[in-house]
Parts: structure tokens; sequence; C-alpha cells
């Protein structure tokens, strides 16, 4: 049974926090209109890998483990296990819905959710200096308490967050499982929240606390599998200089030079366009003739015809 | 690229909770014999499909999210989602250790999971009678706190606990992605927990509280796949009659008919050895030319080879 489709063109989509909602009835809401989008994609001959950001889900799965553990005698549930939870239980709503919204529009296509590792260099500087914020503020006495749990809290104008090391994701463990589930034609969901971090110790790959920029791992995943488009989804639908201010100025086009001067001049925040910006000039560098795209969901076809969005070129 | 090898006979092995421990500690070392003995499987060309049980760790999580409802403003994760949680997590444990123990011995086969919604009959009889225990033992506030929620307690020695129905298991709804990756000639981990319980509404799968024993589910993945092998493993090496008692006889074969016998003179545990003798009948009904084992992990190559175990014979 060989179903590969040479002619169809790979798409790898990166899903941020926004098509995925805050809590579990928004995932629901979001997860919906995320996947009629999608379909429209698959319906139109694009051969689909997701991806997703996994933020306030695993903030809210490690708050609450941590929080059940001073009072239950349990194990420390690690940073690599809270990812792989949070891969189980998005992966499970994107693909239902996804299978839904594909049989609605008459589409018999599997949908699959692949549990995905990917390794990181203990040695990367980032471990030195943990910098993503994940969960829910805390107060004094809460921080202090997670603080005695080894981890590392930061304060914020809002209260403590517990940050996190974001090292560069080296490769993806599970990338011939993508592949087969790919080239069988399915509609395929992987390197969720960035993947589970792991480094690699011989033949062992154990777990490490960080969380992995999801649109890193997602350039990684696009050069990997030879993508033809690689498109981030946020909340805007172009990037902007001087984002929000008077003189704000929508990008439909940026050469890799041009990227790398507005980075330099700051014009993209850390933790929101920065790692965007970025993971789409990888993709350029590494694959010219692959389309890198941020746009938001709502242009997704739009920006796959070229009619909206910002694109990267060499 | 098809590496469908139709000379290795297919083996589903459904693991019970002895193979995955209690906690996630115990999960490690559990985990770490498990896949060292599926490993022999594979080496001696066996292709190996695995799926497990989840009570210890469905229960953990539930009682976590619960607990955790009472001082924060969350949504409740349902059963369904819980499962979800616990496929991603025991399955990333699972497929890290059978790949180092692979490639220890030299093996360079990939390991997947595949998150699997297994569909049930929101008319099944089952609903109207919830049985499975779940989760830890709970007093009397706790329990009246769980029941406000809409749980079933029930009243055991030792405590309250949350029990949930346990329907019969109609489909495996991602039973495509199982047979592509096994074709591709990886080990697959799949039905974790029996499966996320879904029913079905038109193209809709809607979670259900519930939780599918993971041995019929087991049961059903051998038929829909054509296993060669079917082994449930367990704490024990052969099936007993008067288990536990001094006229205790182990029991090396076993008909259908004498199975039937048995299971009528209540010589089988409701939710331990039952579901088990039950399962193994239900392949060996289906499909006569599928050798039905049930024995321990120890054992689990000597008795393929037909040296131990109890056989379910047509």
């Amino acid at each position: 049974m060989d179903r590969v489709n040479p002619v169809k063109k790979k798409v790898v989509i990166a899903l941020g926090g926004n098509a995925l909602g805050e809590n579990l009835s928004e995932q629901m809401v979001a997860i919906r209109s995320t996947s009629k989008k999608i379909v429209e994609l698959v319906k139109a001959g694009y051969q689909v890998v997701v991806t997703h950001g996994n933020g306030p889900q695993v903030g809210l799965v490690t708050d609450c483990f941590d929080t059940y553990k001073i009072d239950h005698d349990i194990d420390r549930f690690t940073m690599s296990v809270c990812v792989s939870i949070t891969q189980g239980y998005i992966g499970y709503d994107l693909q239902n819905m996804l299978r839904e919204e594909l049989l609605n529009q008459g589409l018999n296509i599997p949908v699959s959710t692949v549990i995905t590792q990917v390794i990181v260099d203990p040695d990367d500087p980032a471990f030195n200096e943990p910098t993503k914020p994940i969960g829910l503020y805390l107060n004094d006495e809460q921080a202090e308490r997670r603080r005695k749990m080894g981890e590392v809290l930061v304060k914020f104008p809002k209260g403590w967050r517990q940050v996190v090391a974001s090292p560069e994701p080296q490769h993806i463990v599970e990338i011939e499982t993508i592949r087969v589930l790919m080239e069988a034609g399915q509609v395929v969901i992987a390197c969720g929240g960035g993947g589970i971090p792991v480094q690699q110790i011989g033949n062992r790959l154990k777990g490490v606390e960080a969380i992995i920029d999801k649109d890193l791992t997602s350039a990684k995943l696009a050069n990997l599998i030879d993508a033809d488009y690689f498109v981030i989804l946020t909340a805007v639908e172009k990037v902007a200089l001087n984002y929000g201010k008077e003189n704000e100025q929508w990008l439909s086009r940026l050469t890799l030079e041009e990227a790398q001067k507005y980075i330099d001049e700051g014009h993209f925040g850390k933790g929101s366009m920065l790692p965007k910006v970025i993971a789409a000039m990888r993709v350029v560098q590494a694959r010219p003739q692959c389309k890198a795209l941020i746009t938001s969901l709502d242009k997704l076809m739009d920006g796959l015809e070229g009619k909206t969005g910002t694109v990267i070129v060499p």
C-alpha cells in the first residue's frame, strides 16, 4: 500500500497559542476553527504536517502536579514528562477535530499524532540562563515553595513565574515515523510543544528541564521532510516594523538580509515575533526553494496563494 | 519505501500494570525490564505491537486535576482527556526505553506511539452500572467532594474509590495508522489504557466518561491486524483454577469450551484474570489461527515458543 503522491506540496504549519486556546473549553473552540482552515488546505491537495506550541498547557500541567505534590507523596513530573502529557491531550483534541472536519468535507484521510522527542545539547548555553517563562503568575509564598523544588523563578510586574531553558533543537528522534505517515497520505501532528526535550547519552535519551521553541523545532522539521511550504501562524496577518507604534509598517516580503537587519535593530519581540522570524530564516537558508510564510490562521490559504502574509525570501 | 516483511510473525503484547509500575520512578525501572523482554522478540524476528493499561496512572492524573480544581478555576479534565494524557507519558517512556534497548542490541528500528481513540456504544449497559475502580482510596470528605463533581463513588474496605463504566470496545479509530507503521517495520505502541473512549455522533467523536478494558481493546486490535500471536502479560506464569487455594491447579492449555465452563464456575477474578481469559477467547473465536497466550513477562519468549504459559485453543 503506497499512497505517496509526489505531486502533493508538503506544508508544515506551526500553530501558535491562539490557535489552541488557553484552557480546555477554549481549546475545543479554537481547535475547531483551526481544523476547518487546515482541512481547506488538505482539500486543495496539500500534504499537511501540523506542529503546535504548549505554553499555557504545559504551565497548567506543571503547576497542577507541583501543587499536588505538596500534600501527596508522588514523584516529580519533570518538564519532559509534562511536555509528553501536553502532546497527548492536545494531539487527541486536534486529531479528533481534524478527522471530523475532513469527514465533513468528504475526505476519509487518517490523522495521527506522533509523540516526538527532540534532542538538545546539554552544553547549550541556554541552560546557563533560563529565559522561557511558563505557567501561572505566583505570589511570594508559592514562588518560594517552587524554588525549593529546584525551579528557577523570575519576578515579573504581575508576580513570579517559573522560567526554563530554551535550548536549540538538534534532532527530531521520531522523524522516520513522521515521514512514514506522510508518505501514507495522512495528516500528521508532530513535535508538540517543540518536542519532548531529551539529551543523548550513548544509546540513551534522557529527559531534560527545558522547553524547546516550537517554531525552531518546526523549522528543523520542515528541512528534514523537504517541505515546500513552512507556515508559522500567529495573531497578526503580517510581520510589522515598529509594531503597535504610530509608524507601524507591515511587511509583505523580507529578504534574509533585511530580516537580519531588522532583528539587529530590535524590531521583533523576544519570545514572540523574534523566534518566528528566525525560524523562517533558517528554513530559507537551508532550503531556498521552500516558501516560508508568517501569517494569521484566517489568512492561511491566501498566504499560501501568495496574496498576503510576510514571506521570507533568500 | 516498503519494508513489509510478510514472513514476520505479528504479535500483540498487552502489558499489565506490573509491567509499568505504580508511579513514575517505578515506571522507569519496570519499563526497562519490560523493554528488554520485548526487544528479545524483535531480535528474534517478530513484528511487535505493544498495548498497555493505565489504571494507577489515570487514577493519579484524575485525582491530581480534580484536587487542583478545588482551588483553581480550571475546566474539568474529563476521563477521555485523562486517558490521552496517560497515553502521552507512558508512550513517551516506553518508546524511549524500547529505542534504547533496540540500539543496545544493534537494531536501528523506529518506535512510535499512536494516540488511539476507541469507539464505544453510548447504549452499552456498562454505562448503567459503573464497575471499574480507578485512582486512590478516598476518605468520606474527599468522596463527597468528588460526588459533587458528578463522579460515582463506591465504598471499599479501605475507603471510597471512584468507579467508572467499562464499555465494550467497538472500533479502533486509528487502526490505519497502526497498520501503516507496522508495515514500515516499526515497533508500535497503541491503544494505551484501552484507548481514549469516544462515542460516535455522525462524523463527530465525543469523549465519554469510561475506561475501556485494555485486554478487550487489545483483542480487538489483534483481530484487526491479523495477528499471529496475542499475548497478555500478567503477574503469573499460567492461569490457575482455585487460584491461591490449596487445590490450586495451573493450566497449560484451555479450549474455548473449558474456558467458558471455568468462567461459569467463577474461577477467574472479575477485573483481574476474567477479562484476560475473555479477551484471549475472543481472539481465538474470531481467528482460530491466532495463538492466544496468557503468561508473565519473564516467560514471554518461552511462552511464544510453546514452552509455558496458558494457551487458549479453539
